[in-house]
C-alpha cells in the first residue's frame, strides 16, 4: 500500500460528519459550514527545497509558487480563493532578507488574486519548507469534483504540457478565471488540475469517476519546453512522454458532454483567445487509459506508455 | 527585527479585506465568510522532530500533539473546532507502520473533539514534520482575542505550569470546554493559550491590549513536574522559573473584570472541580510585566526575572 492510500484509509476510519461534503481524495476538501448557497473549500500543500525548488531559485518565486499551487487546487473545484496561512520551516541562521523576498512573492500573487494572507508561523527545519493552507468558497451548484465524468464525455486540457521545469513551474498562472467561467457556462462533469502529469492525474479523474479514457496521441498539446530535456536528465524523454509525465503543468483537465465540445471550443476562443484549449480524447467504459495513434492502441501507465516493438 | 515581526510587517503590506476580522498576530485568524452569526477561525501549526518531539516519541503521541496544539489555539478564541488537514513531511524510506500510528493518534484526538480530518498530503523532508491546518467557528459575540484587557482586570490561568517536557506536552487536553464555558458565562476581556511560557505569552496579551501586568509570585501555580529539571538541562532552573518560561503548558491565560473574580472562582469550582483555576495578578497601566513578592517588585522578561542581589 502506498502512503497516500494508507492515509486515505486512515482518514476513512474517522467519524464522518454531515458537514463534510468531500473529504480526502479530491483537489480540496469541501465543507458545509452553513453559508447560504456556498460551500467552503479547504486545502493544504507544502513545498520543500530540493524537491519543488532549489537553493538557486529566487526567493520571491518560492513564495509565489507555494501560494499558486493552492490556487490551482481551488481552481480545479471552480472555486474562489479567499484566505491563506503560511507556515515556514527555516534552517538555523536563515537570511531574513530571503524571508522578506519569499513573503513579497507570496504577497504579490495573493494581491493579484484578491486573497489575503491572514497569518504566518515559523519553525526550524533542516531545509527551507513552505506549508500553505488556503480557504475558498464555491457555489453549491457549481462545485466540480474529480468524480462525475459520464461515458462518452469529451476530455479537454488547457494550455500546453511538459517541460515545466524549464520555468513554468515557478511562473504559471493558476487557471482560476477559466475554471469559474467554465463552471458558469458549460459545467464540466469532472475536473482536476495537472500537478503530477497528465498520465497520473487523468488516472485520478477516471478512477474517481468509475470509467476509463482513450487519448488521441496526436492531439496532446506539447509545449516547446517539453522538447528540451533538462541538463540533469539521465534518461532523455521524448517530447510526448514529457507532456504525459513531467508534471507541474498546473493546467485544467476536465470532461464535458461530447455535444458541448464544439460550442465550448467556439466560446473559449472568444473568451480566452491567448489560452489554448484542446480536446484530447474521450471517456470510455474500460478502466485505465489508452493512447491511440496510427499504429493502434496501447496502454498508458502513470509512468508513461509501453513502446511499440 | 525578529522573524515574526518581519512576517507580520509583510502580511500588513497585503491588501486588507473587509472579511478579515483578525489577521496575523492572534492565536487564530478570524474571518467573516457570511455565516449567520458565527465567524470562521483559521489556524496552521507545524511540529518537527528534534524540536517538538524526538525519534523516541511514540508515533501516536506525535499525531495527537500536532492536532492538540491547533485545538488549543481554537480554544484560546473560545471557538469550536471543525475540520483539519495534515501535511506530512517524511524522510526517505520512512516506516509506513509509523505513519499509520501517527494517524491513529491524530484520529483519536480528532474523534474525541468531534472534528474530522478531511485530507492529508505527504512530501519529502529530511526530518519528520507534521503541518496541521484547522478550521473552526465561533459565535461573533463570544470571540475572545489577545487584545481587550482593561486596566485593573484580574489575570487568571488554568492548570499548573512548568515541566511540560516530562510528559504533559504529549498528553495535554486542550481547554476547549473550559474556554467555551468561560465565554458563555464570564466573557473574558482577552485570552491566549500558553505555548511559549507564561512570561512570553502574558507579554503577547498585554502588548496586544496596550497595558502591563503585575503578577503575585506566590500565586503562580507551579506543577510538580516543574520541580524536576530535565536530565539534559545544562543550567538548572528554579521551579518558579520553570513555570514562567518552560512553555508548552497549553493552559488558558485570560483577564476578566476584577468584580467577576470571586464569582468566577465559585462557579468554576462547581463546573470543573478537577481543574485548577488561579488568579495570578492584575493588569496595570505601565507596560511590561512585574513580579511582586515579599522582597518587592522586579521586572519579568520573556526569558525570566532578574534575581535580587
Amino acid at each position: 500500500m502506498d502512503e497516500l492510500s494508507l492515509i486515505q484509509k486512515l482518514c476513512a476510519l474517522l467519524p464522518t460528519s454531515t458537514d463534510t461534503i468531500v473529504g480526502p481524495g479530491d483537489d480540496c476538501a469541501v465543507l458545509d459550514l452553513q453559508l447560504a448557497d456556498r460551500w467552503i473549500l479547504f486545502k493544504t500543500d507544502a513545498i520543500v527545497e530540493g524537491t519543488h525548488f532549489t537553493p538557486a531559485t529566487p526567493a520571491e518565486k518560492i513564495g509565489r509558487k507555494a501560494i499558486a499551487r493552492c490556487l490551482s487546487d481551488i481552481a480545479a473545484m471552480a472555486g474562489e480563493p479567499k484566505h491563506a496561512l503560511i507556515t515556514l520551516g527555516l534552517p538555523a541562521g536563515f537570511d531574513p532578507e530571503r524571508i522578506h523576498d519569499i513573503y513579497r512573492g507570496a504577497a504579490e500573487i495573493a494581491s493579484a488574486h484578491k486573497i489575503t494572507i491572514v497569518g504566518g508561523e515559523t519553525t526550524t527545519n533542516p531545509l527551507l519548507l513552505l506549508s500553505v493552507a488556503m480557504i475558498g468558497t464555491v457555489a453549491k451548484d457549481r462545485c466540480i469534483l474529480r468524480a462525475g465524468s459520464k461515458l462518452g464525455d469529451a476530455i479537454f486540457v488547457t494550455g500546453e504540457l511538459g517541460g515545466s521545469i524549464h520555468g513554468k513551474h515557478l511562473d504559471f498562472t493558476p487557471r482560476l478565471k477559466e475554471a469559474t467561467w467554465l463552471a458558469g457556462h458549460f459545467l464540466p462533469h469532472a475536473m482536476i488540475d495537472l500537478s503530477d502529469g497528465l498520465a497520473s492525474d487523468l488516472r485520478h479523474l477516471v478512477e474517481a469517476s468509475g470509467c476509463g479514457a482513450e487519448l488521441l496521441t496526436t492531439a496532446i498539446p506539447i509545449s516547446a519546453a517539453a522538447k528540451t530535456n533538462p541538463p540533469s536528465s539521465a534518461q532523455p524523454k521524448t517530447a510526448l512522454m514529457a507532456a504525459l509525465t513531467d508534471g507541474e503543468d498546473y493546467e485544467l483537465l476536465f470532461t464535458i458532454a461530447s455535444r458541448d465540445a464544439v460550442p465550448l471550443l467556439d466560446a473559449w476562443k472568444n473568451q480566452f483567445p491567448e489560452t489554448k484549449l484542446t480536446c484530447i480524447g474521450k471517456t470510455v467504459e474500460t478502466p485505465g487509459i489508452t493512447l491511440r495513434d496510427h499504429k493502434g492502441i496501447r496502454p498508458l501507465t502513470a509512468h508513461g506508455y509501453i513502446h511499440f516493438k
